[in-house]
């Protein structure tokens, strides 16, 4: 599912400082995307700066495809998107990061070619850049403080894509490796409780033991319980009462 | 709907670098999270390298709670979210940032309070740490290079709350007029067995006793205890106490 081909490629256009590049390249790295490729970085490439920054996915940057514009760089894809912070009246579909890298995976899947270009720390994409895009990529930051740096914006444009991959087992992981109790075990710890609070008096006064004991069956029950819970549970009860014969 | 008690509190725990919790901060505040807290920061508190690196959010370290210990972080929380790498045969619920989010955006829309842990940068959350926590956020990062650090592992974390609080919440049929217990209570009731226990001679044999307590501390914090059950298992370990007191 993640050939050479089935990623799409994440382009830096003219990046400033190499940190920052090899930041952008692990946030890739972190997600399982490795496909890079630069416009016009500020100090040369390679860069000394960014290797240092990208340590344990130094080899994107030593992948990484080198061109002189925009143009040259996405001039393979056949979807190119840009993220911007302001969509700037630009009449151009606007995505969020998950609609973004949704699409990215459909067109992919029916074997296109997807490029996401960022722009330079400060100042982010021009118009010309964005000129090429089909698309504009918005992150919903808070209006009040829309800071996002760059590996942070790649960072979420890449956790994005893994889950468009479907990489991503989405909804709550159970419990790894647990095994839940079957109700005939909750049912048996219910009645080990029920019989032992019995003996100790619990359920008092006469006319509210069976509402007591319905709250208690409710508890247990209600609770997700495994294996191991009941079994400590039991062992919870069965230790008090040793206790209590001891004398 | 994002009042003062209309979001989670994100929980550093043990951080180190004051430049990492300034960082944090800003990318908390980039998706509108305001509310920090901090356990044992390692170079105290206030810290100026914190300052420097939060510009533009530091409004969120004047404000952030301060603690001895986690217990005392979430006391009046009643939801605990660890973020941690590995699951480490932890038997709680694990969820993806987006089902954690959504969770808690439940929780707080029933009135709840919702803490999140994030761990010290290299070594995480320790296991009594995530005892006390009623699930594990796991970010679905690459195996091969799961690095996040505790900035972005807070932006993820924060962007997903952002998408969730946007969200319509899916009707759900939470247990009508129930009231949750706070961490504090759950914590006061394993306090209760542990000591009791303890007494009775549960904890058997002593190179043992530790992580005999510490599943035990995991079984309760991994219950959705209402206030009323925790009442009721207080009213269980009182009575069996009583019956061997009784002789």
């Amino acid at each position: 599912m993640t050939g050479e081909q089935g990623q799409p490629a994440f382009v830096l256009v003219r990046p400033q400082m190499g940190e920052n590049i090899g930041a952008a390249a692990r946030a890739m790295w972190n997600f399982g995307l490795d496909r890079m490729r630069l416009v016009e970085p500020r100090d040369g490439w390679p860069n000394p700066a960014s290797v240092a920054m990208a340590s344990g996915a130094g080899r994107l940057l030593d992948g990484a495809q080198l061109s002189q514009d925009v143009p040259e760089a996405v001039g393979d894809c056949d979807l190119v998107l840009a993220t911007t912070a302001r969509a700037r009246g630009m009449t151009k579909p606007v995505y969020s990061p998950e609609a973004a890298m949704r699409a990215a995976r459909e067109r992919i899947d029916a074997g296109g070619r997807v490029a996401v270009l960022f722009g330079p720390e400060r100042a982010g994409l021009e118009n010309a850049d964005v000129a090429v895009a089909n698309g504009i990529i918005s992150v919903p930051v808070n209006p009040e403080f829309p800071s996002l740096n760059l590996a942070q914006c790649v960072l979420l444009c890449a956790y994005e894509w893994r889950r468009a991959a479907g990489e991503v087992v989405d909804e709550r992981v159970e419990l790894a490796g647990a095994e839940w109790a079957s109700t005939i075990e909750v049912e048996k710890l219910a009645e080990h409780y029920e019989g032992r609070l019995d003996e100790a008096g619990f359920f008092f006064p006469d006319h509210k033991a069976a509402a007591m004991k319905l709250t208690l069956r409710n508890l247990w029950s209600r609770m997700p319980l495994t294996r191991e819970d009941v079994k400590t549970l039991h062992g919870v009860m069965r230790q008090m009462v040793r206790w209590k014969e001891r004398g």
